[in-house]
């Protein structure tokens, strides 16, 4: 066995155990004790809700797909009739089982989230530690399922296909469906948030979660659409674009040099995902523990065993210079999403000054919450975007100087070593979504405490429990923001080897594109058309958002006008919930589509009149622009939230107080923001890297300015 | 006499009766008759304060030119002792001189809009067209001072010096002067506006501009000098920028090629004042007439005047191929800068769709104000973002193959395209400033005909002047925006040539800086830097307005509780109105100078990091998210004030309803985006560009990576 070979098999492997731990811990968290009447019946109609929106949802994208196949078949990598098929029809193969595997790991979610919720409800009543093995576990259902899913099928596609190209198509495949997942579900839970706070919390005065509200059932099953099924499929996504970014380098380097980087790229992934599996399993709260620590050690756990496990396999393996640079990448890539994130941190914890100076200048009014929000998450951009930015140019400059001992072009090595870099932060990555996923789950423990009454010592447990996931959540999302800005830098040197690739293949001579200037006016035009597209791709979501919630708003009060008694809480009368879940559901996929479509065209146009320095271009406006916005819209909501919430909790006036009214109208315009457009802006350039690369061949063949 | 030295005579014969027209006019309005003495007591106190905070502000800014005299002395262009120390005087005077005009021109702004718009308020009790004349040919006094003194300025340290380099050096002190202005003047007057409005409407229920009210001249002042002064020394800034941008690249030109394109760059420029001239000389108001039309009708008459005399001056003296290419450039930029007006407008007109929709979502509540402002404000961006791209890429590809026939790189003729396109656009600069100069004319006739008590019929009419007013300023507002990015697109080349001519001269060869790659990490660690500064520097703008209102609200309170009648409004009673003029001038001037600070010492970081290409990079990303976030802020800010103003006229429930209260909201967010932050990115990136330019020597010899 070669020691590529060696490196899939043990990946594989790696990749089933964390299937295993995931079903172990499923079977677990199945087995925990409920028997709360009043949650069992509120659960059931989440879970269906959930399955209503998903079989829809899963319908509209078996199309998209199902055309999008069509279409790679017919023209990717190369149009079918100028040369073998068979390229064509495995691309296809690659990217069906991209959505698929994307798919399943959101249903995964899904489940398992609906039914740990109420499971974490029930455990609270024991303690606080059972509650958080609780909701812990269900998350990690889904975060080792999610990691193991992307591993077992770059290495599976790899292994099979031997082209580094066909992860490409994967990719696009897991990409195309997290864009749906994530902003489709960001409008769902938006739409339905709004509307039965508008109708029921402004019109009516019925509180939080009351069960006449016919969108209370919607709004719950939004935060698991929104939060658990998007954010999975959007860091799938992430971590399978990490890995065929690096590994359309490191093949391309390994074609001309030999066999040297692509099993390496293996061994970081494999041991990232073991680290996270043993961090995983032997995360424990004790009795007297607390949970933000218990989340945060797990974390740093697995961080301290990514990093020693693949010094320890560098030196066995791989012990020369050339190897300990790309570790040191590696290395580089871990501790920079570990600043950005405490970074990150800071402008949106309530022990810090912005959550702080935004809580006392609402006082003065909304106006002055939403301005003071703005202007702190307009500094918050800075050190993310420095540390990538520095992150980027030292993982460059380090792996640079390995083209003097292999011979190859400096920029492939330099580009490797970001690549490297990103994948180095993604190594946690199996930690992050089981973290992620925790949040969601507790929270909705949380209601389900709540509606099922369940007392007032349960209900704070579970609070606790839901404010050690959202500071937890603030560094995780440094890492995957981070990531996903290395990504996307090493996506664009992917596009270029892709680029030069296909010029060799057309006749068009060796090194074609040497790189981008953005002198160029070609590049210049690109870079300036693709640096607004992430404030429309924004703006065409959150207008989603109101449409729909307008839609919703209808439909909640025609069933308070027509359905008799439910407005007086008449006994046996309910309202039509699933009506509510049909219309968050088809709005929501209704209004995202145009977003997905324009994105689209968009690279297609620019490319078709200025050729691929265009794109290239094009896709670097995308990435500094949309940096740019993630990270203000994400840090700008979870700002607002917490001002909101240090609010509550007795500062500046307290609930009901000018200030409190002030920073309700601040976190209503987060929402959108932090939901909905932020976090959906990754996948969307993510997304459109990927078609870059896919289609550079169409690009050369016809273009206006080529 | 050669060609150049007769455009070069041309030019000055241009400005001086540029000069000419601005003393006729500035005559014949101090000639109007005035004669309301409550208006002449009023005007005279905001005349006074514009005066306090114009000597404050110049003498801050004297320190600040003084050191940067010294170190321009010093180390500019090169290091004193290293060659002949002749060209740092030169370059030291240079830099003096833009200063100096820079404020002479503010200073004369000033003057004639606090004399203009009392003689305006008396005009309109006669006829509209009597006071739109009075507000107009006001206008036209700073107008044709602003553009008479850049382009005497440019031609005569041109014919001076014979060194286009220095024109950056004169550059750099208008830039540097006019970000204090922009900067400064924004801060100071949404300071006073927003602790007016806090105290007087929100807390004493006082009426708009009650003399009680301690903060309502330092209200008036800073309208005149956030708007006036302000708008003024922006726009001389971004007419010098364009011309010594396109001076730069056509003499390095010259130099090899012999004497062929300086002189059409200055013939360009004195035919665009001349239109200007000529339309501002000619405007007429008939009795029956409307004055939107009257204003846009003379922007098209000039810019079909420069366009058909351009064309003359071509066919006359310039007549072969590559000549009409550059006229194409010139056309094309002017066409561009009318269509990004037009597109602008619709964003923020109210017979739209946008504002009519921020109007009914506003219904629902501020948050609903404030998010669908900011989506329909995400979307404004792209076709100003496009336009500009095209008309760089058109102007570029058009201008390329002129290298063929005199046998030069093409970059550098398609960059002298762009630098063309962008003096094209702003061509018609002298009725851009006219027109926005009597913008807040009319706005304080208006305030005044309310405080002066000249009755309905008055107000009425200076209404609709300051409605054609607002209507116009969208339009021209693209030339000024379009322009800044072609200009600083134009700068970027220009960069480019100074560090190539620095290189030769350390003997680094030719051609050592052949363009900016954006898959070199130097490049992209600046890109991802400089992507990150303009949000960081609106945020301590805003910041600054907030923390400067605090202060003077302190000051508010503490007259209402000290002097004694001032709240009952007892005669003879006044409050200190200079105390709140003091503190908005202290303020703003301590507020801003942290912002222009961080953005030298940003540049400057990163040049010793990362060398002339790290730079290159710093100047893409600044320009990219920069023109984002300058749309973005400008755009909302208008669009809010329009909804505002729509649902006053009547729509939506019209005055005092929900939607009202919201749109207030979202005005008040709006101001500092639209007043403060928004319009001073342009002026930042433009500093930003010009140090680069001036300081490339310095990174050449010492940074971490070169």
């Amino acid at each position: 066995m070669t020691a590529l070979q060696i490196a899939l098999l043990c990946s594989i492997l790696v990749s089933l155990a964390a299937f295993g731990l995931s079903a172990l811990f499923f079977v677990w968290v199945k087995k925990r004790p409920s028997q709360n009447e009043t949650i069992e019946k509120i659960s059931k109609l989440i879970a269906n809700g959930a399955k209503t929106f998903l079989k829809k949802e899963y319908t509209v994208l078996a199309i998209f797909a199902a055309v999008a196949a069509i279409v790679i078949l017919l023209f990717l990598p190369k149009p079918i009739w100028q040369e073998n098929p068979l390229g064509n029809v495995f691309m296809t193969l690659s990217y069906l089982c991209g959505t698929v595997f994307s798919a399943i790991a959101g249903k995964i979610g899904i489940m398992i989230a609906t039914i740990a919720n109420k499971k974490t409800a029930e455990a609270a009543k024991t303690s606080t530690a059972k509650a958080f093995m609780t909701g812990y576990r269900g998350g990690a259902v889904m975060g080792m399922a999610v990691v193991g899913a992307s591993l077992i099928g770059v290495s599976a596609i790899f292994w099979i296909f031997s082209d580094a190209s066909m992860l490409l198509g994967f990719s696009f495949g897991a990409s195309s469906l997290a864009l749906f997942a994530k902003a489709g579900g960001g409008i769902f839970t938006k739409t339905a948030d709004i509307s039965a706070d508008l109708v029921g919390k402004v019109e009516l005065g019925l509180p939080e979660d009351d069960p006449r509200n016919p969108a209370v059932i919607a709004d719950n099953v939004g935060d698991n659409v929104g939060d658990v099924a998007g954010m999975g499929a959007d860091l799938f996504d992430s971590n399978v674009a990490s890995l065929a970014a690096a590994l359309v380098i490191s093949s391309s380097i390994d074609n001309t040099a030999g066999t040297l980087f692509t099993p390496v790229v293996f061994v970081y992934a494999l041991v990232g995902l073991l680290a996270s599996i043993i961090g995983v399993a032997f995360n424990r709260m004790g009795k007297k523990g607390n949970p933000t620590n218990a989340l945060n050690f797990s974390t740093y756990v697995t961080m301290a065993l990514f990093a020693s496990l693949t010094a320890v396999a560098t030196a066995a393996f791989f012990n020369s210079e050339i190897y300990w640079r790309v570790y040191g990448a590696a290395v580089i890539g871990l501790a920079v999403g570990a600043v950005i994130g405490i970074a990150t941190d800071y402008f949106t914890d309530d022990r810090r000054r912005p959550v702080k100076k935004v809580a006392s200048a609402s006082g003065k009014g909304p106006a002055f919450t939403v301005l003071s929000g703005i202007s702190y998450s307009f500094y918050s951009t800075l050190p993310a975007m420095a540390g990538i930015a520095v992150s980027a140019l030292a993982s460059y400059k380090l792996c640079e100087p390995i083209a003097n001992a292999i011979g190859l072009s400096p920029v492939d090595l330099g580009m490797l070593g970001i690549a490297i870099a990103a994948v180095g932060m993604l190594s946690v990555v199996g930690m992050i979504v089981s973290n992620d996923a925790y949040g969601p789950i507790v929270d909705n423990a949380r209601g389900l405490a709540e509606m099922g009454g369940l007392g007032d010592e349960v209900i704070a447990r579970t609070d606790m429990l839901d404010s050690a996931g959202n500071t937890v959540k603030a560094i995780t999302k440094g890492f995957s923001i981070g990531a996903a800005g290395l990504t996307v830098i090493a996506l664009l040197g992917a596009f270029r080897t892709e680029v030069n690739e296909a010029a060799l293949s057309m006749g068009l001579g060796l090194n074609y594109l040497s790189g981008f200037d953005v002198l160029d006016p070609v590049v210049f035009f690109g870079i300036l058309v693709g640096g607004a597209v992430p404030a429309v791709f924004s703006a065409m979501l959150m207008l989603g958002v109101d449409k729909n919630a307008r839609r919703m708003v209808d439909e909640i009060h025609r069933q308070f006008k027509e359905i008799k008694g439910l407005k007086e809480g008449k006994e046996g009368v309910m309202p039509q919930y699933d009506k509510c879940i049909s219309i968050a559901t088809a709005g929501s996929i209704k209004e995202l589509i145009p977003a997905g479509l324009m994105t689209i065209v968009m690279t297609l146009a620019v490319g078709f009149i200025g050729g691929v320095k265009a794109v290239g271009g094009f896709l670097l406006g995308n990435i500094v622009t949309g940096l740019l916005l993630a990270l203000f819209m994400s840090n700008a909501g979870g700002l607002w939230d917490n001002s909101k919430k240090y609010i509550e909790s007795g500062f500046e006036g307290g609930k009901g107080s000018r200030a409190h009214k002030s920073a309700v109208v601040g976190d209503t315009v987060g929402d959108p923001f932090k939901d909905t457009a932020g976090p959906s802006i990754n996948t969307q350039i993510t997304v459109v890297s990927l078609i870059a690369s896919l289609t550079s061949t169409l690009f050369l063949s016809f273009s206006v300015f080529a």
